[in-house]
């Protein structure tokens, strides 16, 4: 069950508020039957001009976890932290294994990740609701062989524009939201407007917990992957699809509070986010440096450059979320 | 044998050629004893501010190859393409799988793929000449466990500049390259101005030899993959290194003409470029939609977004190099 | 179109042929609604006890293709040859990557393969005909977490018995059957006779087509995987199902005759064999050295010890094919 | 510190009685210069006959623990539990994905997993001591693309033999032995005596200690993956090279016993009987069933029949090793 920001037990949400949430924000239809990009065609292209203007100091910040054997996966769903292997090495080069080629010698490596153990924007492929995903494609369109429809490959080219962090345990004056803490609408307003920044139309909107600061000060992912965490609420989706936003990303492993504010439902508000609404959601995403950097010159919007790579049919992506300032 | 332009054999290079051009360029403690960065140092933060200004139409163009079954890989040196696994998909849904979960059903997926099997760059620690990597370092720097200098990881904040396109064809007035003809300083000069572009300190350069564009006219990969290709010649290191420029990715398996130049030394501009100078090399960029559009509004240069992933102590990385305009 | 020993076109094969023959030797219920063994109920102990007295020699000759990235794979259907990884070599001891370890210095290694790619026993749950599998489960036991019924690692002690191997090329005094040339009942009882070696309940015959020996001597796989081959026909059942043997492998990547004898039904003879009768269908045996060193003793019987690997929930398992004479 | 049986500590091993060891049972050029079987040559055509006359009630029991997410290991040196993955399944045919298809639906699957990550062998190349491996062949010949001497795939024909078990915790009268508990000569000896079997030249013996009994009994695996373990102590090497065994294989993931008896060397056990004796050895075999079914019939021999799989250049191999009663 999760609480305000006051502590209190919000009100018990039920099957029917979340299927009114849905029917409300739900963008099927709206860029068409064949659409597949979803909130990603709020984006018009002098925002992202707009976009390219906020870069007056020449700084970049990653948004991304390292991807290797130290991330927070535990092999839930099979989602298990890369695995780097590598083909060619110094140690080939020193023990003669490479003396056929003439004179250079060299490394090469590769990795086997699931695309939703890191830093990863999930595609709307990702998530089915009564046999539909976003747009009304039916689940039978992801098969072993991948998505023939809402597939993150494209993508590829949509994800650049305008980025904004809202601090939540900044504003909250706490290190880090406790795992059931949840976001609302109301908040996310009040923290934007506490950090001057407004938001709008094609924004990428990042909502740092800070239950990834919670995990490195307690020295362990401990529950991080699957487990209880702070994050946005059923209600946030008033705020998320009023302003028009393009996509948002948090630092917790599931972008949603949880507990979940209702047992019917696992994940509830990826049913009217990413289902429904069609929206970009993005998840791991380390905004810790981010963080400080905002916090530091008080500027809280930046251009923001996270394509997904371009895995074929695939239902998600790892990447890397690039904040310019 | 490479042939100059005009398709007359060039002067047989020589090992003390290589070992010449190495010594002019080599940027060994350039920027400190542990640096691991090499060219990327050049660039400055102004730089990136004003590489930002040249976004002015909104338009995003990635050079990603897609990653998948169709690459241009063919298992040499365990270089395959991606294999994408789906850990859960709408099939799972349709069958009940997933009845355990309450409602929401989903798909999730996985990859396995060689970090040099597509559109990727080179960490400078992907190659080795006597023993070295860049700046000094030993191979024993790099193991099974990965790289301990000069990873990709390192760079993950550092590839944000301006991009400067070449497009080698369109300037001779081909269709593409052929396999063995060399692109040397002179030309990419020349392409530069005919193409109305300056190229200057900590740009990233692509250069296009339109051998990706071949091989889709011929139907098949086919020498794609550590064959035969177009490509630059030794003799552009004095164009490339005097530039000081930050980069460069062309649109083939291996960067320079091959043949090589000479039969002493496999992939010797990698010798000259990567480990003695420390630039950032990129490999299998899909420059084709990029210079349809830099044909088109005769702007070839642009903003460019290319940070790779941080794969923890990979000595490469996958990526979606963003061209925006 | 498959031919009878003469060449001759044989009858054409119909949908109803091949539902009769489903009719006629399906074991569905034969050892019960729960059975998940099929034709492995065959064997009896004392059939094993009869088994080990063939061993009169003391010599092992396996029937395992090596697993390694010259297998016959092309990646169908995402059968790729096995990926094989070192985690630590000597490359690793000799540049001191392994200096943290009191003087021990070690090699591991790991191995990705589709279990279908070499020398391999197929489940019962890797066929499905109208939605269901052997003994009438449905295919929704097979979901992306494996197989909840019909497991390979539910047989992983039972496939030790008798062998017998028919080489039918021999029998017929070519070098190899030719793709398309398909074995039936009367030939497989003539070649055991001719081989003076009776075939009886419980064995496991191995039926070599010479498919191997022809990729041997043309130096290359071709067509071999997923393509033309010489097999059994949808006739060879009754010789099959009326002996009661256990199990049936060919050196051919899918045991039936290629192409198929009708084209209602992609590999017909697995819904009669597999799917109905439940009998465990092993292919890409490698049954070249078993099949000289039976010409050369005139012992074609042996103990077989081929139990598949636990791969838990697996379709599938490569596997040592152990003969033992 | 390893204790003996009694508990009582045991006298400190040193350095050099780790040497004195090697060089007492060093069997480098034993079997010529060119030999990478080891002790497997001590098996003799007669000796695979007459176990096969230990078949006396047709009884296989398999020493496999199933491959799975569910096995024991931690990730330790990138030795991480089996991966399954369904590339077909049903599913697959339920939505649709394989209607391409002439009415057969099938399911298809893959694994990756360290060869070393269950039951398992070790290869005679999977050690090194001063630079050297078995039969003096230098850690140079296993390098990132494998094993180019004492590899795994050697050996897929020469595993078949006399099996006996010894059941230390029976002989002890304890459920099991504790981690740190040590198995010397004089115990191995007595533990036959007291089952009544002898142990002679070209025998596989099964030492169970109960280790894997323990974890069961826990209900986790805990530190069973390359932490403290009952095991074999330097001792026993007089007892397995005094009776000329062709291999040992334990319950444990080890072998030997953990912590070691000395610091100066990481396992050195393995040095003594795999380096230097070229000891075929088995670790993480489940022994329990096989030890229920010993004690049950008192009959602690058997065929064994346990070759690896041919993975070519591997440096251990997993495997269906296979008691037959």
């Amino acid at each position: 069950m999760s609480t305000d920001t006051d502590g209190a037990p919000v009100r018990k949400v039920t099957l029917d508020d979340v299927h009114a949430l849905c029917d409300r924000y739900r963008n099927w239809g709206r860029w068409g039957p064949d659409d597949q990009l979803g909130t990603l065609n709020h984006i018009e292209p002098e925002m992202i001009v707009a976009a390219a203007g906020l870069v007056r100091q020449g700084k970049v910040i990653s948004c991304a976890l390292p991807y290797d054997g130290n991330g927070p996966q535990n092999g839930w769903g099979g989602r298990v932290n890369p695995l780097h292997f590598m083909l060619q090495d110094g140690g080939d080069a020193a023990i003669g294994a490479q003396d056929h080629m003439a004179r250079l010698r060299y490394a090469d490596d590769a990795i086997y990740m699931p695309l939703q153990s890191g830093t990863q924007w999930d595609a709307l492929s990702h998530v089915f609701y009564d046999g539909k995903m976003y747009n009304g494609y039916g689940q039978e369109h992801v098969s072993s062989t991948g998505a023939e429809k809402n597939a993150i490959h494209l993508m590829t080219e949509k994800v650049v524009g305008r980025g904004v962090l809202l601090d939540i345990p900044r504003h909250r004056g706490v290190p880090w939201l406790e795992p059931g803490q949840g976001i609302d609408s109301a908040e996310l307003a009040a923290c934007a407007e506490s950090q001057g920044v407004t938001v709008g139309r094609g924004d990428f909107v990042l909502v740092r917990t800070g239950h990834m600061a919670m995990c490195r000060e307690q020295g362990a992912w401990g529950g991080y992957a699957a487990g209880d965490a702070p994050g946005l609420t059923l209600d946030s989706a008033h705020w998320i699809c009023g302003n028009e936003i393009a996509g948002v990303a948090t630092d917790t492993w599931g972008m949603e509070v949880r507990p979940n504010e209702l047992e019917e439902i696992f994940q509830p508000v990826h049913i009217v986010l990413l289902v429904s609404a069609g929206l970009l959601i993005g998840e791991i995403f380390d905004l810790e440096k981010l963080a400080e950097d905002c916090a530091g010159d008080g500027v809280y919007e930046f251009m923001f450059a996270a394509g997904p790579l371009p895995f074929t049919k695939a239902v998600g992506s790892p990447l890397n979320p690039m904040a310019i300032k």
